[in-house]
């Protein structure tokens, strides 16, 4: 023990574990010693007038000298901390928001306050990722009643930020915002750019926030990055919306469910979808924004992320309830998820698709545009300025007439200025081996080529998706190309390709 | 991309993450770039024939050079790997048995299969402390049916080791091997080494495993590793059980229950404890070594682990539902958890405690001994061997004649040979400031102390208890005294003392 009392000098090792703060010290510190190893310790790291709570590893290499600490890189930047900086570190004070969780693990219902207090100390990331785990895990498989959510979701409105729309936008929009979301999980569905330009060529306000791929091939926010800026903050956010009556924008940079998008991670990783935290996820995010009308698309299908028809109606049903309480007028769509819509799987191949629905090109495809019209026509019947049943063939006419498109064109405009998607240098067509007819297509394992071809981080990678459900395929036909934007990512694509037998089942 | 294929080069950094595999590697390793970093991913380890899962983590620096990998210790033991020795890595294919976790998560009830299937790939480390968590989560709060706990305690049962003793112990003991346990969580109540003295001297069989502390000053391994050596194989375990018909060694070491060493720490870290969990980690260690008669202490006190009647009988009632199934007679015996057990807290400290009872020495703690008494005489009762009512003054006999006393000192020469306890060479006497009736202890402070101090790891260090309940105290009485190896550690003890004011209330 070289230094004295719990004052340590950073080193920056680089090491970037995700969103759970980590701190690595030598197993000769005091800390490792009286805290004991063998427990899966958390510290606190004082720096100046900022304090965060870590997970503690050890290092027993000279990778660290005496008296020196390092940190993982979220807590680098939580901390704002540079190399040589002195941090104390002190033993952890119990953090109480987790005698709640304890609480909800032994069946007990938990009040808005309780709620609040952990979804305060997860933005504060005091929560270690098995916390965070066992908060997810004991508010899945229907133990949250109704009240519950509400509650969840209002702590997670409270933690994030709220856009406040000046009173100009107030008049011309008379208090209607609204929004449209996808309970994803279907490789292509990109019908948000054509939704957003319709409703808002048609003059609703629609300020929409959208997500980057968390595992899938692309999010809404990566393809729309190909063709403009994304990365609004919410005085820019209330700018463009001021000026076109929508955007199309990244959500997390707004910070609008901090909490939220820790909660996601972990729930990909257990790979469960809990109710409650989808509704108040979704939500959260809505009431944000100031939303108030909306429209949910659910696709159900095998390997979508909603895989039956009941499963859609009991998130509905729920999801329905809490909206009435936070003031969202809300209608649930439930579609087909069978397979990819669209051709493009990939943030470029998707906004090519997009592209050429709004432009009305003849080879644009039809299921995206078909889609695309009825969630757009629900929306407009929603707002209550279309009748009811009018909504499609109005949303048809704004498409068609290329008044969307040309909505579409001034809102990449007013984000930063509009660009063509780029074509990926390096393609390989994928051949049928047979002739005769799709039966099933594996949105998963076609999702997972796209990724290892590149996407969503190489914009151009993907697939182009041309074999759909029903189509007639000859021997040697072209069933998908593959895109990529170097060779050994083509060449990582096809392994797996190569590894697959089951990606497209013709019979 | 520098490197071919999925092969890297092991560096050694040393980072101990515990228990979880966790490898390192560059942000520009194809790997992170396909999977995508905002997901935690999981990968597959290969090298030679073994293979182990990770959870990756993210070198931003040039800690790593292109085409290393690092690993964290665990996983380094686990693989046998040496520097500059190569891996292959490989995308994660589903690990099935998180599925039956999921569908436990939704209320389901699991089959004896799936839990063995489950416990198998914690035991191989297939899962995340994510993934632990989730199952603990699934598992606690009475969401376990007595048939669900059962195949939970035979599942560990089957991933652990287990002890076949030969025919001549087999002949001696008549088949009959008797064991306690006691439900943790009260400093110095090192009862062990007396009891097990007791029955052996008796002429029972007791093999006895005990476990080191994972977050209290002293395990009764760590206490007796200060007297003999506990780091016994199930061989010499054997061979000393033959001889003495007893012994006191570290359970970990015989690996009798490899998935509960991992299950206990997340455990601790969420700070619950399952029933289902407790159950099966106690009676599939105790078949393991072939128990069938056992002792069960449930010390209930403010700061104990049990901190209720209603929740110690509640544990009684459905781990004697699981071990008569699984062939044992148990016997819990309910014990007052208020405060320290003995004076000494910490290993040396301990020991000198249970040498003094076990000397007969005038001044040995009363409690302490009483205590054991109580708990051999039970397990005599519970053997068949002495009737019913006269436990206690058989066992007071074997203890007061020196019986008891001579096998110890037989059982430690088996092990490996016998060492008094050192004394630490820096002790600090906690004076009381008032005059009064100690009213409370605070047991959990009180072990903090101790562990400030250096314990369990400084082996003399702790803290010497002299002040119970209901004792009188005048201003300037000593109330207890702190013991370190160095003076720094003393000084940290001293800091934590010195920030607390209700370590004890004197009234």
């Amino acid at each position: 023990m070289k230094y004295h009392g719990n004052t340590l000098i950073f080193k920056r090792l680089g090491i970037d574990t995700h969103y759970e703060y980590f701190a690595y010290m030598r197993e000769d510190c005091h800390v490792c010693i009286s805290e004991g190893f063998e427990a899966l310790i958390r510290i606190r790291i004082t720096y100046g007038h900022k304090s965060i709570v870590a997970s503690l590893n050890v290092i027993r290499t000279a990778l660290l000298n005496q008296g020196e600490i390092s940190l993982s890189e979220s807590a680098v930047h939580a901390l704002g901390i540079k190399e040589h900086d002195k941090v104390t570190v002190s033993h952890l004070q119990q953090i109480d928001s987790l005698s709640y969780i304890r609480s909800k693990i032994y069946g007990n219902v938990l009040s808005p306050g309780q709620f609040k207090k952990i979804i305060k100390d997860i933005v504060l990331g005091n929560y270690s990722n098995i916390h965070l785990s066992a908060f997810v895990t004991a508010c899945a498989g229907n133990r949250m009643s109704t009240d519950e959510i509400i509650s969840l979701t209002d702590a997670m409105i409270e933690s994030g930020k709220k856009i406040h729309w000046g009173s100009s936008l107030s008049k011309k929009s008379g208090g209607l915002i609204v929004d449209k979301h996808c309970i994803g999980g279907l490789p292509g569905n990109r019908t948000t750019p054509i939704i957003v330009s319709i409703a808002t060529a048609f003059g609703l306000t629609m300020p929409k926030t959208s997500s980057r791929a968390i595992t899938s091939p692309a999010g809404t926010a990566d393809t729309m990055e190909v063709m403009t800026n994304v990365n609004l903050t919410l005085a820019k956010i209330r700018n463009v919306v001021e000026k076109e009556g929508g955007c199309i924008a990244w959500g997390s940079l707004a910070k609008l469910s901090p909490a939220d998008d820790k909660l996601i991670k972990v729930e990909k990783a257990i790979d469960i979808d809990s109710t409650a935290q989808l509704i108040a996820s979704v939500l959260s995010k809505k009431v944000a924004v100031g939303s108030n009308h909306i429209i949910i698309d659910m696709p159900v299908g095998e390997t979508a992320k909603l895989r039956s028809i009941e499963a859609a109606n009991q998130l509905k049903i729920e999801m329905e309830k809490v909206a009435h309480v936070v003031g969202i007028k809300l209608k649930v769509v439930i579609t087909d998820g069978s397979q990819p819509v669209g051709k493009g799987i990939g943030p470029a191949l998707e906004a090519r698709d997009v592209l050429s629905v709004l432009r009305n090109e003849p080879e644009a495809p039809q299921d995206l545009k078909e889609r695309a019209l009825l969630l757009a026509g629900e929306l407009l019947e929603l707002s209550g300025k279309v009748q009811s049943g009018d909504g499609n063939e109005q949303a048809r006419k704004l498409l068609e007439s290329g008044m969307a498109y040309e909505k579409f064109m001034a809102i990449c405009k007013a984000q930063g200025g509009f660009h063509e998607p780029p074509l990926a240098k390096y393609r390989r067509e994928i051949k049928s081996l047979k002739s005769g007819v799709v039966v099933h297509v594996n949105n998963r394992k076609l999702a997972k080529i796209a990724k290892l071809a590149g996407a969503p981080e190489d914009k151009a990678a993907g697939v182009d998706f041309l074999a759909p459900i029903g189509a007639f395929v000859k021997q040697g036909d072209t069933l998908y190309e593959i895109h990529a934007e170097s060779k050994g990512e083509l060449a990582y694509a096809l392994e797996y390709y190569n590894s697959q037998s089951d990606i497209l089942t013709i019979k």
